[in-house]
């Protein structure tokens, strides 16, 4: 069994598969580490129902006492565990998690293939059926238990034959399963097709059918009678090809509540997304713009939904970009269940080969947006079969990241990315400031040479790995820039496309003009001449210059800093390894747009920097 | 078994397995067609060994002679019942191919897939292995004969297992589909992977290293007594990833002479396609110019090859673009056999979608080639499972024209085409002219539409289908137009790339300056601002939007055309419902293209048109 356990290297013994509480399992951590990180100390579990996933932690000498409910002491042990071993004081207080649910969407498909995966095959499925290894899946319980994960669903949104079956002729397996992650409090979660009873002789989809009704309700039935505490269904619909509610004339209310009923006797939730938008738009057409598109489908809804609905909305209104602004639905519902999805797989992010930490984006997107509206949050995965889970060994962070910040969104980006470094790696504190530092910096080091100024999808189209700056110009995603010899960015004001009328006034007041815009989402907001002068006096053209040879130089020091890091085998090499091809692609992007806009804008660089022609 | 024969509409008896030579075949079909076509006249033959593949057809009254070596007297019941079909008169005198081998080379995956395939799955293969039916192998060798082709390579030039067990373990199926084959005078052919002796304990594959000849000798006998008559090897070596020579550091003569040895006893030619260009180019690099690569990898080593070694050069310097001057490799070797190759399979021409009948195009390839150099001629083949085997019906005209061609280049295209009309839809005389019209125009409008002035690869990457303007700009692939707000085109000339050099001086002269430079090449030699002024007066930029309006309308005039035209089902829906798709590709490549010369130009269109922003 696969031993390398990222942030959590003083566990070195696998769970046995005779544990079945958490309770159970929180001891059997704590005996084997509490001897290595703190000897001579005893722990103390007390178990009070009430408190739930909540959990309190004191020291009394020698004695470790954790109070907490059937999950919280587990939470609470991890939480001890991981005090003592980065020599941190123990966390004060009765600890809760912000957020009820605090998901992780795996976009595995049967056949063992990951959409957008980058670190290696399925976990779970193989050739078309379940295939793990049930040890390997309590390590995972494991590492989710430790950063408070809850809910996990297991199969790709986009569900094809034979996922479909994970709620029909599965149930068994999926129930075995469940045992598996039960003990760790993560409950399974599973995508279904809406067109479901379909398949089953009903004639139609419809949800205000009465048939289609009836044959959910029957379904939930015999799903809950395996899986009891299954935490719900997932839904992509009406969304890239998936069928949906629209098919028959239907909103995406009345086709989420019909669900949401059938799921509700049984405590389940009924989290449906709202990637929703025209993925067949004419380019020609410039009144449709696709940011606008889920607050259209949705807000005029809010209120309209079932208790137990949760709708999903992406942190942003395109797709996982470097930088978007918030989404301005998370504003416009309020009398709606929310959910904030991240991707911590990173599909526009440099696919697990170049360095990108997730926390700091985290941190603006939660500063962007109504704290008190959004109560359950998710990402999908950047996980799979590689030894090291996540592809880069560094990925780890921002799942690791991920578990703490819907835990408390309130931690600071560096202090996340500070604990999973000495976790990881307890080197010396000149190199973990270091490797922190990198990390800190890696988003922003990616975004300067890929994504100038807000401008999206200048990406390879499909496979979304490296620069293609008019890959998605003339194309039905309704993803473009407009680049011409003048200017490039869309007018997404008042004035433009309107989305920006979407946003609290004052988001409008603060993205309305180009000279209150932020610099970094500029070009996501307006329609700017390359000669238009920043705040910094740099013309607009000079700052993308300049942004993208300093992305290219700071890969280049990255590259020495990590030669020079006291980094274990083999992380060392991993990581090196990829570092060579994100300078290989940070070359790339940084040549590529540069030639891009000079052969439009005709504008060399400022400081004769060389631009190929 | 499918009964659909395009231009063989009156031979609607299944050719009989019993049949095996070609004089039986020839007697069948006279004996089922002429009492149709020619009531009351009889057929004699009369073979005579020494006429090969050539043939006399002559009547006395009632009776038709045909007189001819053993596949010529079939050649010449096919011209008989041709004649007769059309109302043409018999061809007169000696009929002698032009050029020896005529060669078909299907690009057929063991898989079943075809690389490149527009019509279906491979006729041969499926799910790695052979998988054919009997009955339509004779159908299509009778379509070969029918038309004159004489060698069929029926696999892909990349060659992955299992198709590489096509000369090992697999030669008693390849020697059974050669026999049904053989009676049509189609002998086979294969392509073979370099690397081959590398799977069988020989530790290289360096075509100097004994054990390596000593395999392909062995080999090559193995191969002859299963199959006497195989045509010999193609070979795709040191291109897109294939193993070859230069892994050894040999040249391309030491590396197709060492395996044409070992064919030579058995009267095996070795045919070496001369596709070898750097396809991991960085796109900064100017100098290197894709285009130059056949003549730089192959005209010093004129002289060096085995006289059954047949150099196979592709019609331009490119790869199949819908313009591209011709191959100045044919000028540069005239002390070695080449072949010319065509590609049927209309991978950057519409992909058997849009209408593109291929006879004007290659008219123009042979009026510029030298006539006397060339002695053999390959196509890539059009063919699928398809029940029209073409996917269009019209793309038969490409594979009937090819054949005709291959026997007398000589020939109108014009007169090719409307044989091919007549002969598949006897129509009145309005309505064939009108479809020989529309086919003869068909690449000039697919041009108009899609390459403006010679500019090649605007296409979508990969898959080929579709306008992509910048796809290609910043890829490996040494396919660049560098299209920036000033001009467009390479400039290939003495003062560029100098591949212009690499051509006999009377093309120098001609495309050496835009001013004698043919339109339709200016922009594949020169790099030219969008306000150069051509001869007629209109810019450039100018004669670029009227091209792809142009285009554009005449592919709707086309459509009008196509719904009034009798034409027999299921063709006639069949070619309509592709028509609806190539409006729209029409469509999508005017306005794409427009676009893109306008975003860089900012020049609008002289007569007001739309081009979208």
């Amino acid at each position: 069994m696969n031993k390398r356990l990222t942030w959590l290297p003083f566990l070195t013994e696998d769970i046995p598969a005779s544990l079945v509480t958490p309770e159970q399992i929180a001891r059997f951590e704590l005996e084997q580490a509490l001897p290595k990180l703190a000897p001579g100390k005893t722990a103390q579990l007390t178990i009070v129902d009430a408190m739930e996933e909540g959990c309190t932690i004191q020291q009394h000498g020698d004695v470790l006492s954790i109070s907490g409910g059937k999950v919280g002491v587990l939470y609470g042990a991890y939480k001890l565990l991981m005090s003592l071993a980065t020599g941190h004081p123990l966390p004060e207080g009765d600890q809760q998690p912000r957020y009820g649910l605090r998901m992780l969407n795996c976009w595995d498909n049967a056949s063992g293939d990951i959409e957008r995966g980058y670190s290696g095959r399925s976990l779970f499925f193989e050739n078309g059926k379940f295939d793990y290894d049930p040890a390997r899946m309590r390590q995972l319980g494991r590492m989710l238990a430790s950063v408070g994960l809850n809910v996990m669903c297991i199969n790709n949104v986009n569900v094809r034959y034979p996922a479909d079956q994970l709620i029909e002729s599965w149930l068994p397996e999926l129930a075995e399963l469940a045992a598996i992650f039960r003990p760790f409090g993560v409950k399974l979660m599973v995508s279904i097709d809406y067109s479901a009873p379909m398949r089953h002789g009903v004639p139609t989809a419809d949800p205000l059918d009465k048939q289609v009704q009836a044959w959910w309700t029957k379904q939930a039935e015999i799903v809950y009678q395996a899986v009891p505490d299954l935490a719900g269904f997932l839904v992509k619909a009406d969304s890239e090809g998936r069928p949906g509610p629209f098919t028959y004339g239907r909103n995406h209310a009345e086709g989420a509540n019909m669900l949401a009923r059938a799921l509700k006797p049984f405590g389940g939730k009924l989290v449906w997304r709202c990637f929703v938008y025209n993925c067949r738009q004419d380019w020609r057409d410039t009144t449709t713009d696709r940011p606008k598109a889920a607050y259209e489908h949705y807000a005029y809804l809010d209120g309209q939904f079932e208790d137990n609905v949760i709708l999903q909305i992406k942190n942003g209104p395109f797709d996982f970009q470097v930088r978007e602004p918030v989404s301005p639905l998370l504003y416009a519902m309020p009398k709606t269940n929310l959910a904030m999805e991240f991707q911590l797989a990173q599909e526009y992010t440099g696919q697990q080969v170049d360095i990108y930490a997730m926390p700091p984006m985290w941190r603006e997107v939660y500063d962007d947006m109504p704290a008190d509206k959004v109560m359950s949050i998710a990402a999908v995965t950047n996980l799979g079969r590689d030894e090291n889970y996540t592809g880069h060994p560094f990925a780890a962070v921002n799942l690791f990241g991920y578990g703490l910040f819907a835990w408390d969104p309130d931690l600071q980006p560096e202090k996340i990315i500070r604990l999973w470094t000495r976790l990881t790696y307890g080197m010396d504190q000149l190199s973990e400031d270091t490797l922190v530092n990198l990390l800190m910096g890696s988003r922003r080091t990616y975004e300067k040479y890929t994504a100038p100024l807000g401008l999206c999808w200048m990406v390879s189209p499909n496979h979304h790995y490296g620069p293609s700056p008019s890959g998605y110009e003339y194309q039905a995603w309704g993803t473009y820039h407009k680049a011409d010899r003048d200017a490039v960015g869309i007018d997404r004001t008042a004035s433009g496309t309107g989305y920006l009328l979407q946003y609290p006034e004052e988001f409008q007041k603060l993205y309305g003009t180009p000279e209150t815009c932020p610099d970094l989402l500029k070009l996501f907001f307006h329609r700017l001449r390359y000669d238009y002068v920043m705040s910094d006096g740099r013309t607009m053209i000079q700052r993308i210059y300049d942004d993208h040879f300093e992305g290219l130089e700071e890969t280049r020091t990255m590259a020495e800093t990590l030669k020079a890091l006291p980094l274990p085998s083999p992380d060392k090499e991993e990581a090196l390894e990829r570092m060579e091809r994100q300078l290989v692609n940070a070359r790339e992007w940084c040549d590529i747009t540069n030639t891009f806009f000079r052969r439009y804008s005709g504008i060399e660089d400022a400081h004769g920097r060389t631009i190929y022609r």
